[in-house]
């Protein structure tokens, strides 16, 4: 749980697996990628596990864009963290950061600015998750890119509010949050897979 | 309409007054305060407005805590522009915003450093509007407040999905996409003044 191995999970993993029984690890986390999650049930719990037993919500939303044939020479706008980035590129999307469309950074986008910038048309696809540098700048990008074209695909990798962190429980804001945002000023629903 | 007079509208004005008549304006836009708008009025529409002329949903948002009597020892935390806050300490009220209550300035917020943010229990309210630097570290912060207590007041100058600019109506967002990130993140709907 969070960065805390549930007591016993590393026994009874290993007593499934020695019983003969196939293990999957399931996760709506978006912020990791499948190797990300495998390295954290190594050190975490002390399991071995291949990427092909994990799903995650990063992996989800790289195979929901196979599925729906997603064109690889198209672009992917990613509003999110490292693992949807590593799943879209290891299934061989073309992932971008804001920045990659936009050169500045900062977190404030003035009208002046909006105004002007221009709309990549290969960009065919926005795909949000959780994002601990989310912004306004993000938001204004994801949405101008989202409504200047109603057929471009809107991809959640979850909804999630949060998660709880620290000794009293605090929620930090998860994807959920982030979707809702891009949503209210995109004016339409995303897809969650 | 945003920076652009629309024709006419100033010898409307004018016909009003001078046939005895009292005008009014009422806008939504919360990053200006009463004072702001009636500069704008004066450069671009070339109309003399008081403030007492003038509602705003910036000011609409200080009349609400006046109405619900809060506590002027108290302190509101303020995701918004600089009218929010013109607004709330004309009203006497003491406004915040994010860095008065943890230095760090990035939009971005680890889980650890998320942890470690002590509340400051005299913070009463959390006031959102429109806010062109909205980041991931105010969305944490907001939403530790409005969790941590939920006597806390949560208000919103207004929930505009955004504004038509530039010369292809394209959409920046607004209050709305802003608030809609808060109540997912806190659980819980603002009171929209």
């Amino acid at each position: 749980r969070g960065g805390n191995k549930i007591e016993g999970a590393d026994e009874c993993i290993r007593h499934l697996e020695e019983s003969g029984k196939r293990v999957f690890y399931l996760t709506n986390n978006s912020a990791k990628s499948r190797q990300g999650c495998a390295d954290k049930l190594a050190s975490l719990v002390g399991v071995a596990a291949s990427t092909d037993q994990i799903i995650a919500s990063s992996s989800s939303a790289a195979a929901y864009l196979g599925d729906k044939g997603f064109d690889k020479q198209s672009k992917v706008l990613v509003i999110g963290q490292e693992g949807i980035h590593a799943e879209l590129r290891e299934a061989g999307f073309q992932s971008l950061r804001c920045e990659d469309l936009v050169e500045e950074t900062s977190p404030q986008c003035s009208i002046a600015e909006f105004e002007g910038i221009p709309v990549d048309e290969t960009v065919r696809a926005v795909v949000a998750g959780v994002d601990d540098a989310f912004s306004y700048r993000k938001l204004c990008l994801a949405s101008l890119y989202l409504r200047s074209d109603p057929t471009r695909l809107f991809v959640a990798t979850n909804r999630d509010v949060g998660d709880r962190v620290g000794t009293d429980g605090r929620l930090i804001p998860g994807a959920g949050p982030v979707v809702a945002a891009l949503e209210s000023a995109a004016g339409r629903c995303a897809v969650n897979v």
